[in-house]
C-alpha cells in the first residue's frame, strides 16, 4: 500500500475548474464546528483561509460556539518552532457537553460503545450471538441490553445519555429509519427507529452499517486529513460509502452507495438479495462459502460456521488446492472490477478498504490491484491511493456514535435554530 | 415515459438526515446568482427561503449585484391571481452584459452557437465534417473559423466574445484543459485549452461532451426545476453527467462519471479505449455497428457510414431479422444494466437519456425499463424517473456556451474576487 498524499487542492476547494459542491442551506457556524471537529483542533486564522471567509467573521461565529459550550480554545504551540514556540490558541470541540451511545447489530455479535461530543470512547461492550435473522422485539432487547450494560460500565445513567446511532447491515432508509431489508432483521420494511425510540425513551439515529464504518473514518480516521474519499466494506457483504467536500453522500432519497449490488455480470451468480449478478455475489463471506463446499470437497447438507469455512478454504489455498485458490483469484479479479468502477465514476482521491476479510492476501495482492488499473481509463495519472483498514465491530459502533453524534450537532447548529448555552 | 414529479424535498436541503453536500468556498452572491439563472427569475421572498438566509441578506447581496449590472429586476405577476394580480418585482440575469461562443467538435459536424449572459442563442453555425481523428492545428482552423462564423451571423466583433466554452467527445481533465484521449484527436494528452487560447485571443474553457449536456439541462432545462439529476449520453460511446445540488460533480481530479467504461463484464467485448467488459462496448454506436457486419451478412471489408448502417440494421431489426434484433436486445440489457447501477449507486432523482439514438425504440423500450427495475435493489419505494431527450448537436454547442457562462460567472462572483460595475 502506498501511503497517502498530503491534503491537495480539492480539500481546498477555491479553484476556479474543479467544482466543488454546495449546500446553501448550511449555515457558517454548522461548517466552522465540523472542520473544527474533524481536525481534532485548529487556530482560527486556519479556519478563516479554509472557508475563505474574514477573521473577522470567525471571531464572531466561534465566540457564539463557546458561550453555547459547544467549543473551548486550548493553548498549542505554534508550528515550526519546535517545543519552544511560544503557545498559540486553537479550538477544539468541548467534550464533556453530551454524551451518545452507537450500537452495531451485525450477524456474529451486537457491539456498543459510549462516547463523548468529542467522540473519545468511554466504554465499550459486545455480546455475542447466534447467527441468522431475528425478530424485532429481539433486538430491541439487544439494543436495550448493550445501552445499560455500557451506561453501567462508564458509571452514567441512561438517561445521561442524548442520544443513540445504530446501525445495521442492508437497506436503510436513513431519513425515515425504515429498514427495507437486513441480514439480521426477519421482516422487511422495519420501523426500527421508531420502534427503538419507544423502546429506550431515547433520540435515536440508523445508518446502514458501510455509512457507520464512512462516519468513523470522517471523524476519527482518513476524514481529518482529506475532504473527499470512498469506503468499501467487504464482509458478509459488499458496501460502500462515499465522503465528498466533508460530508456523507446518501443519494437523492438516502438510498445510494450500493456497491454490492451493482451488477458485474448480466444474468450472473444468485445474490442474498434475490437478483443476479451482483458484485457481493462474487465478493462477499457467503459467495466464497457458496463456492467452497465444492471446492473442499464436502458432503452436501454439512454445515460449518462462516468463519470456519473460511479459514479452511484459505488453508487449502495457500497449500496450493487450485479449487480454493480459483476461488480467492475470482473474488479477487471482481473486486478489481467494483474498485475500477468505483474510479471511472468517482474519481476519489483515497478508497478505503475496510472489514475483517481485508486480512485474506487475495484482497490485497499486487494482482488484484495491478487488474483494478488495468481496468482504470488510462489518463497519464496517478490511480487513487488505497489503503486498507483491518477494523473490528467496535469500530462500526465508534461509527454509530458518530452518527448521533453528527446527527445532535446538525439539530444543534441547523438553519433556524438558536445556539443556548448549557 | 412518466411525467415528472414536482420538486422534492431534496431541492429544498433543509432536512436534517439527507445530507446536503456543502462547499464551504462559494460566497453568497454566487449562490444567489445560480440560483436566479436556473430559475429564470425569482422573487428575493423565493430567494431567501431556499437559501435559508435573512431577507436583509438577500437584499443587500442582490443590490450588489444589479449595481455590477449581472442582475436586473423586473415586473411579474403575482402567483395564483391570474392575469389581474398586482405586479410584483422579481430578479433575473441582466441579458446584455456579456456574449459568449460554445463550440462542440464531434465526428459528423462541429457546431457553435453565440449566447448572451442569461444564455439566449443569437447566432448558431453547423460544419459537416469526413470523421476520423485530427491534427491538432486542423482542430483549431475548425474552432476559429466556427467562432468567426457566428459572430458574423450575429453581426458582432470577435473581440466582444468575452469567453469560448468548447466540448469534445473523450476523457478531457477540464481543470487542465488537457485532452487526454478523445476520438476527434490524432494524439493524447493534448493541451487543447491553451492552444486555442493562443489561436483565438480568447479565455477558452474545456469539457468532454457528457458533461456539456448536462451543463445544458442544470441551465436551460432540467436543471430549472431539479437540483439533482443525472444525464446519460448514447451517441459514439456512452457519457454521464451528474448533477448534486445544482452542481455538476467531476470526481476529485475532474475525470468521474466515465459510465461508458465502467465494466459490465469481465473480459468482455473490446472497447475503443483498448479495454474489455466496457459498458460501451455492448451500447454505443460503433458496437452495434461492428456486430451489424455480421447480422447483415455484408462483406468483410466493405464500409459505410456509420449512420448508414445503423439505419440498416434498425430496418431489418423493424423487419423481424433475428440477429440483427439481437444486437439491439443485448444492447437494451446491457444499457439496462448501466442504467441499475447508476440507480444502486447514486440513487438520483431523475435519470435523463440524451442523444440521436434515443429515437431507437430499444432504447425506451418498455423491456429496457423493466429489465432497470428488475435490476434495482427492492426498496419498495418508485423508481427514478427517466426522461429521454433526443436533442440534436446544437444542444451540445449550447451546452458548451453554458460551461464558458459558468466559469465566467465562478471568476465574476468567486472567493476573493471585489464585483465591479460595467
Amino acid at each position: 500500500m502506498r501511503q497517502i498524499a498530503p491534503i491537495g487542492r480539492a480539500s481546498v476547494g477555491c479553484g476556479p475548474l474543479i467544482q466543488p459542491l454546495t449546500d446553501t442551506a448550511r449555515p457558517l457556524r454548522q461548517q466552522i464546528f465540523e472542520r473544527v471537529r474533524a481536525a481534532g483542533q485548529m487556530a482560527r486564522v486556519q479556519l478563516a483561509k479554509e472557508l475563505c471567509i474574514s477573521p473577522a467573521s470567525v471571531t464572531t461565529i466561534t465566540s457564539e460556539l463557546i458561550d453555547a459550550g459547544l467549543l473551548e480554545a486550548v493553548e498549542t504551540l505554534r508550528e515550526g518552532e519546535g517545543g519552544r514556540g511560544r503557545p498559540a490558541v486553537a479550538l477544539r470541540v468541548r467534550p464533556n457537553t453530551r454524551l451518545v451511545v452507537g450500537i452495531k447489530l451485525s450477524d456474529r455479535e451486537h457491539t456498543a460503545v459510549l462516547v463523548d461530543f468529542a467522540g473519545t470512547m468511554l466504554a465499550g461492550e459486545a455480546i455475542p450471538r447466534d447467527p441468522g435473522p431475528m425478530a424485532l422485539d429481539a433486538i430491541l432487547d439487544a439494543a436495550e441490553r448493550l445501552l445499560d450494560r455500557v451506561c453501567t460500565r462508564a458509571g452514567v445513567a441512561r438517561e445521561a445519555v442524548e442520544a443513540v446511532g445504530l446501525g445495521v447491515p442492508g437497506f436503510v432508509d436513513c431519513d425515515s429509519g425504515v429498514v427495507h431489508w437486513s441480514p439480521v432483521l426477519l421482516h422487511r420494511h422495519v420501523a426500527l427507529q421508531a420502534a427503538l425510540r419507544a423502546r429506550l425513551g431515547r433520540t435515536v439515529f440508523v445508518d446502514n452499517d458501510a455509512n457507520l464504518v464512512t462516519l468513523a473514518e470522517l471523524w476519527f480516521g482518513a476524514g481529518r486529513r482529506l475532504s473527499d474519499f470512498a469506503v468499501v466494506t467487504i464482509e458478509h457483504g459488499v458496501g460502500m460509502g462515499f465522503v465528498i467536500n466533508h460530508r456523507i453522500y446518501r443519494g437523492s432519497r438516502g438510498m445510494g452507495m450500493e456497491l454490492g449490488h451493482t451488477k458485474v455480470q448480466l444474468d450472473g451468480a444468485l445474490c442474498r438479495c434475490g437478483q443476479r449478478g451482483c458484485l457481493e455475489a462474487y465478493v462477499a463471506d457467503y459467495a466464497l462459502v457458496r463456492e467452497a463446499q465444492t471446492a473442499l470437497n464436502l458432503p452436501l447438507g454439512e454445515m460449518q460456521s462462516v468463519g470456519v469455512m473460511l479459514e479452511s478454504l484459505f488453508d487449502h489455498a495457500k497449500a496450493g488446492n487450485a479449487a480454493a485458490r480459483s476461488i480467492f483469484r475470482r473474488a479477487g479479479r471482481y473486486l478489481a472490477v467494483g474498485l475500477s468502477n468505483i474510479v471511472n465514476l468517482f474519481d476519489p482521491e483515497l478508497i478505503i478498504l475496510s472489514g475483517e476479510r481485508m486480512r485474506y492476501d487475495y484482497l490485497y495482492a499486487s494482482e488484484t490491484l495491478a487488474e483494478m488499473h488495468a481496468m482504470m481509463l488510462d489518463t497519464g495519472r496517478d490511480a487513487p491511493q488505497i489503503e486498507t483498514h483491518a477494523w473490528g465491530d467496535l469500530l462500526w459502533a465508534h461509527g454509530a456514535a458518530a452518527l448521533a453524534l453528527h446527527e445532535l450537532t446538525e439539530q444543534l447548529l441547523g438553519p433556524s435554530r438558536e445556539l443556548a448555552a448549557e
